[in-house]
Parts: C-alpha cells; sequence; structure tokens
C-alpha cells in the first residue's frame, strides 16, 4: 500500500494525509517521510521509527500523518547471502541477476553489518512548500562504521515512474535503533538478505486536499528524482 | 482495481490471468478486453459485456479471463447535464471545466441517447501475439444513429502513463446490449452524466506469468497508446 506519489512529494506534497496507524493496517515494513517531510521514515516488524535530520531515532506518536510512504506485509520469497565488501550499486547488481522478474515490485530486507553505512535525512519544511530537490540540497549526511542494522526498501518496476521510485529505494536503521535513514551508500561486511515479490499494488491518493489537486503532476520529474536519490 | 497495465497490453501481453467472476468482486463498473484481446468489454451494474470483432455482444461465462481491465464500485460524487450535439472532445472539454480533480481517478457514466456513435472492436489473437498497435490496424469499426445507451469509462491522472491511459478512455453499451464498442466518436442528443471520484487505485500483476516478466515495460509506449486510442 502506497499513500500519494513520488511526484506529489518532489513537487512540495509535504502535508500529511494518512496516519501512521493506518499504514500499520496495510503493512508492517516499508518507508517513506512524515508530514511536513520531517525526517525518514522506516517501518521495521511494525514498527514505525523516524529518524530526524538532526540524527535522532523516535518512534512517533501512530496519529502523526505521512504525505508518502509505500508498505507491505513482508513475506519472504526468496533469501540471498550477498558477498562481504558490496556496496550498494554492486548489491543493486546482485539483486538484477538473482531477481529476473522485473515487473512486479519486490520489498528488500537485508540484516547484516555494514563496513560503512552512509545515509541523509531532511528537516521538516513550512508552507509555502519548496520542491523536494531543493530541501535536499540542505539535507543532513550521516555516515556510520561497523554498524549492524537492517536495509529496508524496494525495487519497483520501471511503470511506476511518477508514482514511486522506479528501481531502488532503501533506508536503512540500526540494530539499537537509534541510527538509520535514507541510504546514499554502504559497504557490506556481512549479511543475509531477504526478497519478498508483491503482485499486488494499492495507491491511496488523498481525499478532499486541494493543495494535492493544484500540484502540476504532468511533468516528467524524473530528473528531480534522480538527483535527490543519490 | 485494475488487472496488469496499459503498456503490458500494447506490448502484446494478451494472456488473460483475472477470472471475470474476480473482477466482479471489486467493481461492479469498469471496462476493459478479454484473453487473447477476444473483444471490447464493457461492465455496467454488475454485469460483464464482451463486444466482438463481429459486432456481436455476448455475456461471457464468468470463468473467462482478462489480460488488462479497470473497474470500480461506482458511487455518483456529481451529476452533470451535458448539451445535447457535443462531440467526444467537446465532452471531454466539459468534464475537464466540471472536474477540477485532475490528480484522481474518476469515472464517467453517461446515459443517453446519441444522434452518432462510432465504436471498434478487435478480433482474438494467436500467440506469438503481436503489438496492440499492429491488431487496432485490422480493427472493426462500427457506426450507430439515433441509438440509446451508456459510456462506461474513466479519466486518468496523467501519473498513470505505462499503467493504465492517462486523460479519457471511454466504451459503450447500447440500452437494448446488442451494440458496443471501444468509443472513436460520438454526438450526444441527450443524456445525463454521472460522476465518482476515486481516491484508491489498487493494481493486480500476473503471478507466475514468464510472458508478463519477459515483456519490456521500461519503453515509452505513448506514441502507440495514442494511435490505437483514436
Amino acid at each position: 500500500m502506497q499513500v500519494c506519489t513520488i511526484d506529489a512529494l518532489l513537487a512540495g506534497g509535504f502535508d500529511g494525509h494518512v496516519e501512521c496507524r493506518e499504514l500499520l493496517r496495510h503493512g508492517d515494513f516499508g518507508l517513506g517521510t512524515f508530514d511536513r517531510l520531517d525526517g525518514e521514515m522506516v517501518v521495521l516488524d511494525g514498527i514505525v521509527y523516524q529518524i530526524k535530520a538532526d540524527g535522532s531515532v523516535t518512534r512517533p506518536d501512530l496519529g502523526l500523518k505521512t504525505p508518502f510512504a509505500a508498505v507491505c506485509r513482508f513475506e519472504t520469497t526468496k533469501t540471498l547471502e550477498p558477498d562481504g565488501g558490496i556496496d550498494l550499486k554492486t548489491f543493486e547488481g546482485f539483486l538484477e541477476a538473482c531477481i529476473p522478474d522485473r515487473n512486479v515490485f519486490c520489498a528488500i530486507r537485508l540484516d547484516g553489518t555494514f563496513a560503512e553505512m552512509t545515509t541523509r535525512s531532511v528537516p521538516a519544511q513550512d508552507p509555502p512548500y519548496p520542491l523536494l530537490v531543493d530541501v535536499a540540497k540542505k539535507q543532513s549526511v550521516f555516515r556510520f562504521e561497523n554498524i549492524r542494522g537492517t536495509i529496508v526498501g524496494f525495487r519497483c518496476p520501471s511503470f511506476v515512474q511518477g508514482i514511486n521510485v522506479p528501481g531502488y529505494h532503501l533506508h536503512f536503521i540500526s540494530d539499537d535503533r537509534t541510527r538509520g535513514g535514507h541510504i546514499l551508500n554502504f559497504r557490506l561486511a556481512t549479511g543475509t538478505c531477504r526478497i519478498g515479490l508483491c503482485h499486488r499494488f494499492l495507491l491511496q491518493l488523498p481525499e478532499s486536499n486541494r493543495a494535492f489537486q493544484d500540484l502540476d503532476l504532468s511533468k516528467d520529474r524524473s530528473a528531480e528524482l534522480q538527483t535527490i536519490e543519490r
């Protein structure tokens, strides 16, 4: 289940409209952001974590709303053992080879130890909201070494362009739940990766939200997406 | 609820994988096609109609599968009285003015009498399947005059490109359920239009269907879509 579209977020649609509580009715695993773009979201084992721009990690009130999130009930289709030493790009190549089903959704969970993990988070914004690409210029970047934790994310098929991130979108949370964020890169020490294929996709759009209806979602924002994802 | 993507259909993914019976669990109103591209589908008041390339209209066995269809539970948000004499293009302009909510899904039902109605249907194909754009070259076109019936269709937001038809996609069935098809144009005599806004969109992708996984859905097929829709 997905709340709103990535292009609405890119266009500055930062007002939350679905409560975290509602997200958890649809899934126990996923990622997103929060009302006013207040940090990165990780949903893991049915718990919502908020990684703020100051690096702090909290479990938000479940009444907090999200403008963009994607969750699923994680069910393992396949278990993989990626080689130690690989970085994000190599990991993606590894998954391409292991999961030929390119036209469905793929939930990705990697529990492991990371020699290096680089993440980012974004600060809460005030209306009138800027474009996400402009917020990302002021993102906080965190670098961790020898950290145990979990990668939580998705590989989406190419046809979700405008709706979600085609390809890989991965967030991270540490085992002790004190660090995390949107993954920019990592170097794996050792870990186990579980993949869950999803053949159903439920999109929930805002109801009675004038700001959403007024967003120009006909524009191709793939270049902006490329900029903020890496 | 939508079965598969329009780009999979454009790419020749004509094998049905969801039964009509299952479609009716998700909605009583909609459109699509059938296994092997065997005609145009109209779902109206909970009944599935099949308009074949020979012009015949039947109620298919509900075990028949579809490779592409979109249905919803029709609930009227707004009732409109379009002017008599308008054609398809003017009707679309009329709806643009009446329904400013461009970023959600819109079910469109127009019950009326049509001075002219032009539709098409497509013949069943055998594997290896051609592209839809090539099948459309051999489509049957039907022209009716002074016909009573119902327009059944959707206006989809721009961000569904690759997944469904951005903009308008309308099918027709006559009151006596003997004629119909995918609408190419019409001239309205008199009618009442009901609009239902939809904020949830459920996409069902094929499970364990190798042919679907092998389709190249990364290609921009919007020009092909433009060709076959009008």
